[in-house]
């Protein structure tokens, strides 16, 4: 009856040290986003399988971890497929478990709805490195807010966040589906193919522009289509005759753009996003930038308006993002509720911490008790009063018996942050 | 393409009500663990499904959640049971994950091993009013301290917590299995039957004296075996000469069993638990009694020694219990480790708080900004400049549009606790 001491495949067991700093970023997540007054809310981490395929998670679908029936609605013998044995299933996301959860509590809910969701997700994904198929998403969302203090207040919550947890000079790299659209309808891309366009785009961090106009060549766009938004691309870059990589501000790149594509982008579309980036850079209270990016594509279909992410330069990574979707309440309820949400990748942000060595601050003084064996009972409520004074005042007290190899024990303690180590014996030595 | 609205049966979505006091009442436990330390620890809901039926679980086993294979490994034509088709499920307690988890890393961990486990177990249970099937556990275990500080450290971690969230005048009751042993023995039930002994005397709450007496003959128990064991029970509660129910103490009791047991109990078996008991009682933090209480029994099988249960006596509930297990590591790993644990009802906790209108102590004071549509940027600005600075100083702060009935708006946000609303417009009334 030998136990299987790993965990299942692609799945951790989290050690004491990577718990602190996961609780302490917990615990700094939730107060400031109270802060901005998003109320935490929990919904179970299995779903009814209807819900998990029901074409709102893309590829993440095909990676559900499903739950077999159970008692008499099993039925083996008759079962011609899968989905005949399971009726639920792990969540995927915290998306689809949100709009359920909205449309099943609406009436008892504030509008707008600003919540904060913190739990684990489950992807059968081929297990790699840093990758597990058991995560913590971390998502705050807001429901029922048209307009675009949405975004400004999602953007500060979620910046102002990692500003606590000690992150500086990052980049929040902002843009827009209907501006994405239009640079499309400008370029003279068919409609039907926008999205192959943009899968294109969104590679331009890795392959540039030359990369990005042999792709559209090679996927079959024209040479003109290329040119025009290859000179559009150009066009953007050289503002304000910045060399490359200087970068010009986000107002001239749009001012640019507001009069390169006209009538193309919806009118107000160039102009929220001015002020989004506006009240954002003015009201921070992080160290980092607000960065226009016209090649940020974000890969759900189900945006439809501003789009943004968390670049950390240094690192070379995305550590989350969102944007607006407006529809996806609608396809599940009938009636569209304007909505946006902002998700931190929480499992990377932990990996940097642990990379770089992060220190909680404020962590309480440590201090471990070693007791002989064989201590009398009255002298032994003497040290545990003694102990239960300290932990009165906010230290952390380890009362433990003293081990044969002392010296050992007491090394440990010590690579376990404990500063002091008292000894206590039977008779007392002086 | 509807969505199910509702969560699967028997598991529930939290409101931010309730979330509010589980999010504080998580800090709290936490905090107050962390002072005897008790370090934190993650293990994956999901666990093999040998390790899941490995007859530790009892009847919790008949209750998992079970997984589908995936991909090639789901053969569904060639499988005949159930258990060709699942490789794991969800947990249904966190003794068992932890088991595996110090197996699988004791090399790692300072010894003894402190641990705090609280997550989400799942028990495809009934569903019945305030149980359900998806519920999170809090459970404080050392492993590798063979002596009682184990027990007094935990019933102080675990009582501190309790009195910081507000429980008063409640009753640890604590007995021993091997004194359950020595009593059987003395009554001279057979060795093999003692299991049914203790079920019948855990229902002496329920039944009483009279009816644990019916019972035992009912079960085919001699009237001589029946009589000796009443005549100790009848002996217990006449110790000191106290009527009943007015009790008599813990120490009196411990000594009357003394001295009636004679050499059926283990020798320091007795001593130890008076010294957990004084230890306890003289150092401790919360406002609780310590209960001697020999009709103890608690349902695992696998308990060795010390078993412990919190009784809030008002309420006629218990609200968390545990004990020593100084087999169960041995029988996964093949090498006994000492080991005891001490669970907390967080669900029970929980509803306890909500029923009582429980108010979390230090919440920030909430404000709500109401903006005017049309607001034009540099005057958002303004605002949003206003409530980052208020947010800096610890407040929480709403900034939304002003409705069109702005009287419910107000309503809804007055109900929410929001103390202060502010109404701004584009053009300030003077």
């Amino acid at each position: 009856m030998a136990l299987i001491k790993k965990p299942v495949t692609g799945m951790k067991d989290i050690l004491p040290r990577e718990m602190e700093i996961r609780d302490y970023c917990i615990s700094v997540i939730k107060k400031t986003y109270a802060e901005f007054g998003f109320e935490s809310i929990e919904t179970p981490c299995v779903e009814s399988i209807a819900n998990l395929t029901s074409k709102q998670g893309g590829d993440n679908e095909k990676l559900i971890f499903k739950i077999l029936k159970r008692g008499e609605k099993l039925r083996l013998d008759t079962a011609e497929s899968e989905a005949d044995l399971v009726d639920s299933g792990l969540r995927y996301d915290l998306t689809v478990p949100l709009v359920r959860y909205y449309s099943n509590h609406q009436n008892e809910l504030a509008m707008p709805f600003k919540a904060l969701q913190m739990g684990n997700v489950w992807r059968a994904d081929r297990p790699q490195k840093g990758r597990y198929r058991q995560f913590m998403q971390c998502d705050i969302d807001i429901i029922g807010e048209p307009g675009n203090i949405a975004e400004i207040e999602l953007i500060l919550a979620t910046t102002t966040t990692l500003g606590r947890l000690g992150f500086r000079g990052f980049e929040i790299r902002i843009n827009e589906r209907r501006l994405l659209k239009a640079m499309a309808a400008y370029s003279g891309f068919p409609e039907d193919r926008y999205s192959d366009v943009f899968i294109i785009l969104d590679k331009m961090d890795k392959i540039g522009l030359s990369g990005v106009s042999d792709e559209l060549i090679e996927s079959g766009f024209t040479p003109q289509m290329r040119d025009r938004f290859v000179e559009l691309m150009e066009g953007l870059s050289g503002v304000s005759g910045a060399a490359e990589g200087a970068g010009a501000s986000a107002g001239d790149k749009l001012s640019y753009l507001e009069e390169k594509l006209g009538s193309y982008v919806e009118p107000g579309v160039i102009d929220s996003l001015r002020e989004i980036i506006e009240c954002v850079d003015s009201t921070k209270s992080a160290d980092f930038k607000m960065v226009f990016d016209p090649t940020i594509v974000r890969g759900m279909s189900y945006y439809t308006g501003t789009i943004f992410e968390i670049a950390m330069p240094e690192l070379g990574i995305s550590c989350g993002g969102g944007g607006r979707y407006d529809e996806m309440v609608g396809k599940f309820t009938g009636k569209d509720v304007p909505a946006c949400g902002f998700s931190i990748g929480f499992e990377r942000i932990i990996l940097i911490l642990m990379e770089n060595g992060f220190e909680i601050p404020g962590s309480p003084v440590k201090k471990a008790y070693l007791i002989e064996k064989n201590m009398p009972a009255a002298r032994l409520c003497e040290v545990i009063s003694e102990a239960q004074k300290e932990r009165g005042e906010g230290n952390q007290i380890v009362i433990t018996r003293m081990a044969k190899n002392k010296k050992f024990q007491k090394q440990q303690l010590t690579e376990k942050g404990y500063t002091e180590i008292r000894e206590f014996y039977v008779n007392p030595r002086d």
